[in-house]
């Protein structure tokens, strides 16, 4: 270990003004969008420009034993990039420049720190996109969508983060640069390390750049259907019966009651009715219409009250009810937002639990979830004074019931996190999903990767 | 190391009758249909019935540092489960069950050996299909098609077998059993361990188990689409020219001439117009018969003589010619097939450089190609005397050529192997595709799975 003062002075000589001491640019790093802070300030955040810009990065944090932590735009949810005291906060946030778009291959190469609706809006008028689509798509990069192996609205059609990359550059901790993958859509020499660090949590390297595999812009009209369900178990299985039918929604989301009260108190639209949980299905495509008449007749056949729209804009109208629910947690309190999966006819079974710790914790847990594959958004909500940063963090009993809820999901075959990862948050439960055996396995490939364990420490794995 | 002796007697205290000790059976296991053979015999052939039985045997080569072997059905095409001298070659066949099938959940756990098109004939039933479709489907099994990654005809619109395992069951070479992946369609815990898995031609454990991911049977007609061109550079062209429409052909296969003609000879058809390439497309789903007439306007304008077929069987028939390229290329000698993968837009490209590799070296190369995912089969034929058990080796100057035929792929940003493997054949050229340090790197982790080295050695990173 290098005295702080000694590694700053090093990081300045090599990476000149890229190298930001601002207290409000350290703080800064500390966060992300789960409220969680860590434990005191980085050294100093790093804004890289380029892939050398991280290669010497690492060279200094690896010869110095300063820990790193990567981040992009911060909007994480499990804390995952907060960076605290003794850590050097590398930002790839202004490495975003779309380097290549091949239609013809339907491929794109792009620096990690351009943001998912940048990517996606520049894609456009080729044709293309890039089918990931997290919620935070507006606001959170690409790269951080492959550290955290990202989902979104669209998965069950359109797939996850990692059906969409063929290949990515990984500087590793002692700074040599790897490209891993292919631009070919098959390739398999040696093993898949692509498919391991999406989703490693900037453990195993820094991604510097992504060869990303997309799809053609689909043709045909998008419909749009609406309907409400007497309580939230008849929506659960009426999701179910949606999936088990064979059709398949772009898009299926379920809002419970309680985060639909909240969503038409914030958007001051009339109350829903009490109790009443809403399903908000699109499906698009040149079958588009069909399908969306055929979901209906699915969706009142359990009980739905459906409202079917052929219009695009109107669809829009519809979805902003889901799309408004984090503003709507906040607006209630401070949120943690959980991420919990199941497999999808254990939906029911996952609402019927979540009733249960609600009941036995004495606590409302706003939920939605992508029904169409099973992933759950139970929202902890509390009230608590932010410490001197403004930063809350969640009180002991809201960990009690989240820890139920957790083991809940393990029970039904589920897992902890199904988009968000593991992070500072999840990290102590993640042994009771993998195993002991597989955590150590787990924690040594990583050790492969980053000897010294200075990428990301105390993250995922812990200690 | 323990005595040859000493080893098998403990496999027979431990697994009695499944220790098959017999000449036929133990130089069967020498051999995969590549043609190459291990050299020497192994020791014994287990014939695992269950988990328990893959334990045993792993948990005795652990103790006594013999090396294990798995196999399948012994379909590979790189020499990835030949088993040699002092080897124990474990077969998987026996395990053969399909343990469960949620159509709910689109899901179905199977044991590894069984046969691809047994599972899909048992998933038919159900309206279900597992996408992954090798030319070997017949014959080879899941757990084959796990460990190569194997790809297919199919896969440009349904994804290879990457795409389509949720998690794996693997035993550890020092018996440990592993649960590794979800059972759910999103999952993040941790590192992305099947996705390693899947593609480690058994060095990295035994996958005793799978929780395959599957698809709802495709509703509609099947359009099949048959096109002749004057030559091959014509048909690549042509086939880029469909991807770069965006239109999604299921299935778009494309044959030389030297192919065409050996097939035709082999069926007893009329000899094809000298020099003439062919693509056959098939378009499935709704749109099946708007997409194959689009597509054949795609065709006729890169000038081609172009038959649309709306009958499932007379598409069947039409696809029989490429289904018979095997045994076609053997009835002209022995055949080394190769597998070199390039982005698609570069088909045409790599046509001209298999025509260079052809005048240089003096040769005739047979080339089939999976024209929608950029991956190529070109044959190399030879003669040469079966040794003592029946085994011939591709001489020098074939592998001279495809060398030269490798290097053209990687110069053109392609891969070594798009779904067969790197095996024994061509683990000489895994380091000029991944890179010294990525080689290092990749062995280093498969170390961390397998320390002591008894999984396969020799195989893709050679000693």
């Amino acid at each position: 270990m290098t005295e702080p003062a000694a590694v700053i002075e090093r990081l300045r000589a090599a990476l000149g003004e890229r190298v930001d001491l601002t207290a409000e640019s350290r703080n800064a790093a500390r966060v992300d969008k789960s409220g969680h802070a860590a434990s005191g300030v980085p050294l100093a955040v790093v804004h890289a420009a380029s892939v050398e810009d991280v290669q010497s990065t690492l060279r200094i944090a690896s010869e110095t034993g300063t820990p790193v932590v990567t981040r992009g735009a911060g909007t994480g949810l499990a804390g995952g990039a907060n960076a605290g005291e003794g850590e050097i906060a590398l930002s790839v946030r202004a490495m975003d420049r779309l380097l290549e778009v091949r239609p013809d291959d339907l491929l794109a190469v792009v620096e990690p720190g351009m943001l998912n609706a940048d990517l996606n809006a520049a894609l456009a008028p080729h044709g293309l996109w890039w089918a990931p689509d997290p919620a935070s798509r507006a606001i959170s990069t690409v790269g951080g969508n492959i550290a955290t192996g990202a989902g979104g609205l669209l998965c069950a059609k359109y797939g996850v983060v990692r059906d969409a990359v063929l290949g990515v550059d990984l500087v590793l901790a002692d700074g040599r640069l790897m490209r891993l993958g292919h631009r070919t859509v098959k390739g398999v020499t040696g093993l898949d390390l692509t498919s391991l660090v999406i989703g490693s949590e900037g453990m195993l390297g820094v991604v510097v750049g992504a060869t990303l595999k997309l799809r053609r812009l689909v043709p045909g009209e998008v419909c749009t259907i609406a309907a409400t369900f007497p309580d939230v178990r008849t929506a659960a299985e009426a999701s179910a019966a949606v999936t088990a039918s064979g059709l398949q929604p772009s898009i299926m989301e379920l809002m419970d009651a309680a985060s639909l009260a909240a969503v038409h108190a914030l958007l001051s639209l009339e109350p829903p009715t009490p109790g009443a949980a809403q399903l908000t299905i699109q499906t698009d495509g040149p079958a588009a219409v069909t399908e969306a008449d055929e979901i209906g007749a699915v969706l009142r056949r359990a009980g739905g009250t459906v409202a079917v729209s052929h219009d695009r804009e109107e669809g829009e109208r519809l979805l902003a009810i889901r799309r408004s629910m984090h503003p709507a947690m906040e607006s209630l309190g401070t949120a943690l937002i959980e991420d919990v999966s199941v497999p999808r006819s254990a939906l029911p079974a996952m609402f019927d639990e979540i009733a249960r710790v609600e009941r036995e914790h004495g606590m409302t847990i706003p939920t939605v979830a992508h029904a169409g594959d099973g992933n759950l958004h139970p929202n902890f909500i509390f009230q608590a004074e932010p410490d001197a940063y403004g930063v809350v963090e969640a009180p002991a009993h809201i960990w009690a019931a989240a820890d139920d809820l957790f083991r809940a999901a393990l029970r039904l075959g589920g897992t902890l996190t199904g988009e968000h990862g593991v992070g500072v948050l999840k990290r102590r439960w993640l042994a009771d999903e993998l195993g002991d055996d597989q955590w150590e396995l787990q924690r040594s490939i990583a050790r492969v990767f980053d000897p010294r364990g200075i990428l990301n420490p105390g993250k995922v794995f812990g200690a």
